[in-house]
């Protein structure tokens, strides 16, 4: 019998006026959609039409929750108090909830984004004040909201303290250390461009089988959920392409692993 | 037997380092408190803490939604499409419905605030799109979700015509006209600030008797809550002796009428 | 002797993360740049560098002031005190100024922008205040500080009353009423999209000629400059082929009329 | 013949509808104001006031630059790009800059707030970004444009390589350490309270005697200025008996040392 896995991306990135991404693309593509909640992306009004054309289409929704910081797009490390961080975090779910409940879906799951991802994958009190924001918020969104992020992170291990869910995810065209931390950005070979092999990455990580590591060894990346990039050129292309690849090969894609 | 009357006021509405009003001294005599929603005034920490106090003391809980005006304080007129309106009013319903239930209380009303109330009780397009936001707000805060409003606007009677339930609202220290609108502030005598004469007129809003209107003939104001101000000089001192006078005169001040 | 015409365009508009039309392309067509100030587009960073791409041009500089309103884009109608208006503009010119002199350059004109260009061409109290911050900026920017503004509009005569320069500016694309003012987008044939009537009706402006009106009357547009848009699919490729038909026809483009 | 010393606060941090600090008073102990630009507190009016109460004193006007950050008050901690944060820094020193000359007077100096301040005390990277934004800010500002910096920061090493003017500041009322640095406000007597200790440091300061570090040991402390708080509660009282107790030792309180 054949495998399962996520594939979730960032939506609803525009603001205002301005644009970000091919939503409308990436739809038809993931079954998860990572939607932004006005702090680092996003206004109501595309929060609202993103819950709708996500409900729509039958694909579980995400509060994408982040930083207070427009001009930056969440992606500036910044010192927050315990009271502020939880408190954000629970207004954007909120926010969003409100949002997705209107269209008759709910949110499911909290993916912190940019900056704050990278911070509570290491940060314990900062982490520790995501994990209490979703405690706080099951009064809103149900016992079953559940955080997506990095195996091996502190928010995963919090997280799994406190009792909440865990989506783990993997990044299909990223390269892997042997320890599991994703290779830097600035050495070469870091990301993988090329679409059979990321395909084919994706496959072993649904399939629980290693992948190999940037020093060649093998590495067992345990992952529910792939996260794909559409605002860069050729993204939806590469996204829709490893989505074929996969059913090609007999994985279901699906939101819930 | 006794008339009842609901007190209401504008709580939470600090920002960042910024202080307004008394909120702990009224939060001992109002049985509503509209809490600010981060878009005139209030961020996601003062959210959090004014309705856990709100909570803490069985105080109905609403949504003060607003503009998004953070620098004029919500009091400037601003043109807003019906998708922008509709989308922002559930947006700021949805953040502060969260922040309520992680202290264990609802959001059981509306009071839109500012150059939004003013305008939304005169125009039907603004007022429409509150109305729809409301009816959104059902699947986050239940179908006796209300609105606060003004006997006589333009959103009273939508609300009415959509099912929604409406608290009416009336102005404890404000002078009438004959047709039950507010005598203009640039009026001599419209702002009524003897403590004694205040009380008597809630009193008879209570007990459903006339006041007596700018031009001195008799006038019914229907009120389920009284309007309490808290951000000026000697404030609570009134709202005080009101609260004071109205239990005195064997008026019940509590939230359901 | 051949005529003289400016060639304006709005610049600048892109925000943090996300971008707005091409710059670029318009740089190598204007001769003049309205250049968002950060109130309804534009962050300090895109302000630094299109003011540098604008010295290294020679093209004029003016300072894009606006609404306090990034998620309208400007666009929508706010009421504003006197006190505001003032003090929001001069913040705005100041701002550029910074920037435009670090480049080498000056900020020689404003031109207000959306809403507020709309609402000064009637209303003659927030078109007081705008004028009163162009004189309190000429501190900053010196006497020849300009205004650019629709000929007939209340800031042209205010404007001219308090002996600011005025740059006067038309619209290569809008058909015009009898009376100088455009033709309602709602109504058919209200923009022009041969780009050949378009280059036939800037030449007639700059040349003196009447153009033909919406009722098929000559109408007399004294014009020191004209406006091209950038946001709009074609939109380069209209400007491109205006500035081409200007100069095959000899009519030299140019920021000093 | 008596020494002279500078006395700077920190001044038109009012945001919209909410105040902070008594200005009036400050504005009449000062010699210097440090006046907030937007980012971290200030809207434009205020700014247009401050600088014209300043100027009417003939206090010197000094921009109180700081990271975006209104929700926090400039307080948190923040990564910047070099690019950014040069170019947000020269951007409120420009439209600062035009509110102070639309008063008669200029923009003298430049202190960075919160937590900007603590970090281009330490940190290389973004000191070398505000002291770039100076130099460029020399076209808008003139030549002698000022940082005030504490003593052995590397802010203040960076702007003496670049041949920025450095105004050197002190703080009255925080116990030092041998080294020159300040005590960690979580000590014990961090934070000097009797006013006579606060102005006999303060004199010794001026005149270039060493004061006793928190060890007891005697410390140069080298200072053309000293900080005086507003926001605290008995602040303002404090400031004023600084100052007497200044003019009683004949010490002269002026901008210019």
């Amino acid at each position: 019998m054949g495998a399962t896995i996520d594939l979730n991306s960032d939506l609803g990135e525009a603001f205002g006026s301005w644009t970000m991404g091919d939503d409308i693309a990436l739809l038809d593509i993931v079954t998860s959609a990572n939607i932004a909640c006005g702090y680092h992306a996003g206004d109501a009004s595309v929060m609202v039409e993103t819950c709708e054309a996500a409900a729509a289409r039958g694909i579980r929704i995400g509060a994408h929750v982040a930083y207070r910081d427009l001009a930056g797009f969440g992606r500036r490390r910044m010192d927050y108090s315990h009271r502020e961080l939880r408190a954000e975090t629970l207004y954007q779910i909120g926010a969003l909830s409100a949002c997705a409940r209107a269209a008759g879906a709910e949110v499911s799951y909290v993916k912190p984004h940019g900056a704050l991802y990278n911070r509570i994958a290491v940060d314990e009190t900062q982490a520790a004040a995501v994990v209490e924001a979703l405690l706080l918020a099951r009064s809103t969104c149900g016992d079953n909201l559940a955080i997506m992020a990095q195996p091996g992170s502190v928010i995963e291990r919090l997280s799994l303290d406190a009792g909440l869910p865990v989506i783990r995810e993997a990044f299909a065209d990223r390269a892997y250390n042997p320890d599991g931390t994703l290779v830097s950005r600035a050495l070469e070979g870091s990301v993988i461009v090329d679409p059979d092999a990321v395909v084919k990455r994706v496959i072993a990580m649904a399939d629980g089988e290693p992948i190999t590591a940037y020093d060649g060894s093998p590495l067992a990346v345990r992952a529910d959920s792939i996260c794909l990039h559409g605002d860069t050129p050729g993204a939806v292309e590469l996204s829709r392409k490893i989505r074929q690849g996969l059913v090609d090969a007999g994985v279901t894609v699906a939101a819930d692993t």
